[in-house]
């Protein structure tokens, strides 16, 4: 479907243009506005809407004829039907965001004005993100199009991680999730029923683009299938790709098709395209948000050996479990290194692996049983800490940070809970950068992750 | 092992004597006494240690030997080696509750010292819960062994659930998540090393406890497996008993041996075993998290139909997909229910399963979608509740629990998201009683579990 022409414009505008937009508030164009102001966008942005000639201040153009400049990206606001009226008079358009539902998703009627909207993709040379979408948010060129408001949905800081993805729902909760424990992201579109601009294209740009250190896709469908593949293998030699495919199952196919419209295709053939194109896939939402939270902060391991320590038994035992259903190994200390644990530790620690440190557990001990484990081979380890044993003490926080600091290997922290558990949490996170997962399953998604996902 | 002898009094102690009882802040044996009280245990509480006349204000007895009662239930709070002193003079001691670790779990010489502990069991009867355990939480008979801080774990509320534990760190895990997400419990044993009473015997008193609605296992072994299935089987004819057998791979097997000695056997004859019990099997702890949930509101259904109403299309098409890797059934909507949601809602929703009501969604929307939806046959609704649209309100909270209250089917929220969603689960839970699941999997995990479980 593509022009092939470049799409990079989309994520550095100039000037943009918001269509229909409106001083209701509550609307999605008046939340886009609010949200250009809230994010800072920099370039010119001009309103259109011919019912109004000012909101909220600023001059409203009557069409977008009468703006006299060249516009990047123009985004439509607007019931379906008028999305064509805009777009077919249009001479100073670069890329349209349409965020409007009513297309293909919707049956033949909707469909008839798709491929309308094709031919004006391919006629004027006007790219399109969408319809049926959010559009772009991007921490980058600060540009907002998700209609949500921020009340609802919390926008995130500026990060690392770039996500595509076909869904605005999967988009919207990513965001709401990541933001509230912190993350941050580089750029995200969400390009809906992508009558032109689809995951292949955006992969393409975020592969040089030095803002992406890694990128996340949802998937229901792909809109090219031997290009993903190989603009994915370039983009895999670079950073990490995770991605999650939907639409599975029957059931799940059946949803995404009346979704996006989308044709979701045999689940076997995505996954070997995956594997080939060096892509991290991950089962589900929880896989997606556990690679999310782990890519933020540390880059992938050459192996897969994982190094368990804790002061809780049974929950080390179910990370065992998880990790090896995972593919990760859970592979034993070296003779030498038992020794020294056994020297440095009181006699109730077992010293396997994992390593357990009992309940009656100091701060020191974890710092002892990380030094001392960490002289093995691992690519990551799983630090357990559940808080109920009364010796250990916030200071842990800051120990295990240093300890970070010097072997510079990924050190997860699994610490399910409640009240308590979730406020030393958020001091892992947001003083100390160490990440925290909250069941043992969420850990040991996120090593497998790390290890370069299921093996 | 067992004596054989009834164990219902260590749910109905009148007499308990807090053996090793300490006045030192922060000592198990004094967090424990600080539990009694705060929980109520309304029976007669006796203070033993010989360095200390009283505690607290209370008389401290310098050996249970002057004490001149029947003490039904010891609990000891001493080092291992101090154990054996104590209970073998003791003639007035129905049940010891021994918390102490420091036996079989840390090889010879705690091997020896469990030894002796049984003899005494087998000579003395003396019925034993532990060693290397947290004990017994009973908000029935309101007794608490855990000897962990509540400002560090907060304590459960009664509730309709039992669970029992080979791993305390797992009971220290549960209840803090439990607590916190306002989940109740009936009754919680934590066995630990079970040198004498172990799952099978509580389970056997559950059977026929009034208080327990719903059983929840975590096991790494069994001690009498063919026992075990036949008073399993009794148990699921009158009560779901949900299970989770850790130790299944040879990391976690590893593990499991140095945590409580246990012996964790092929984890596919427990599979088998649970199969033939009637025993629904999790597997993991978010499974079990998500049973716990989900069956403190809800009893089980007789089908495995699951209806999804959603307004965002990926979170479906994801919940689809999950569903069905758990052996749930998305059956399509009749004809007629198809037609009839057409007439009542919006053009552009989809009328499958799910029914997608979209971003334009509002709060009846989603009454008009579960009332049609639910003239067909379904087991479970999962409702997907994304708080970005606009027009939902909270008074969509109140809609869905009338709803639920006139259709009588388990309606599970799924709400994935941040601040806001949490706000509005909060209402959902606390005020309308319906469970909130933060992710896809979760939700479709807990409507498994009513369906009894992978099938």
């Amino acid at each position: 479907m593509s022009t092939g022409t470049d799409i990079s414009f989309f994520f550095n505008p100039k000037t943009i243009a918001v269509v229909g937009a409106s001083p209701t508030p509550g609307k999605s164009s008046h939340i886009i506005l609010e949200s250009l102001k809230r994010i800072g966008f920099r370039g010119t942005t001009y309103l259109v809407n011919p019912k109004y000639p000012s909101i909220d201040g600023c001059k409203c153009y009557s069409s977008m004829a009468e703006i006299k400049d060249n516009i990047d990206v123009a985004i439509l606001a607007l019931p379906a039907s008028k999305v064509l009226e805009v777009l077919k008079p249009v001479e100073n358009v670069k890329g349209a965001i349409i965020i409007s539902a009513g297309f293909k998703e919707v049956g033949d009627s909707g469909r008839r004005l798709e491929e309308a909207l094709k031919e004006i993709v391919v006629r004027k040379g006007i790219r399109i993100i969408g319809p049926n979408c959010l559009g772009i948010y991007d921490t980058v060129s600060r540009m907002d199009t998700f209609f949500i408001p921020v009340e609802r949905v919390k926008r995130l800081k500026r990060g690392r991680i770039s996500i595509l993805t076909q869904s605005g729902s999967f988009a919207e909760m990513i965001v709401d999730e990541m933001a509230s424990e912190g993350i941050g992201v580089a750029r995200i579109v969400s390009y809906g029923n992508r009558v032109d601009v689809g995951e292949t294209e955006c992969l393409n740009f975020l592969v040089d683009d030095d803002a992406t250190k890694v990128v996340v896709l949802y998937m229901e469908s792909v809109d090219d299938g031997r290009r993903f593949v190989e603009v994915a293998s370039r983009c895999t030699k670079k950073k990490p790709v995770v991605a999650l495919k939907v639409g599975k199952r029957e059931a799940g196919v059946h949803a995404a098709r009346s979704h996006t419209g989308a044709i979701s295709g045999r689940y076997e053939i995505y996954k070997a395209a995956f594997k080939k194109a060096g892509i991290i896939e991950v089962d589900g939402y929880e896989g997606l948000k556990d690679a999310c939270k782990v890519l933020n902060t540390y880059d992938l391991v050459a192996g897969k050996k994982v190094l368990i320590i804790t002061d809780g038994g049974g929950v080390a035992v179910t990370m065992a479990d998880a990790c090896e259903d995972l593919g990760l190994e859970v592979t034993g200390l070296t003779e030498e290194t038992r020794k020294r644990l056994s020297a440095k530790l009181p006699g109730y620690t077992a010293t396997g692996n994992p390593i357990d440190l009992t309940s009656s557990v100091t701060d020191e001990d974890y710092v002892i049983a990380l030094e001392e484990g960490l002289r093995d081979e691992y690519d990551v380890v799983i630090v357990i800490v559940l808080w109920g044993p009364s010796e250990i003490t916030e200071r842990l926080v800051d120990k295990l940070k240093e300890v970070r600091e010097i072997y510079n290997k990924p050190i997860l922290i699994c610490s399910p809970g409640g009240k308590f558990t979730r406020r030393m949490a958020k001091h892992f996170e947001e003083k100390k950068g160490l990440p925290v997962f909250f069941t043992p399953e969420s850990a040991a998604r996120a090593a497998a992750v790390l290890a370069g996902g299921k093996m």
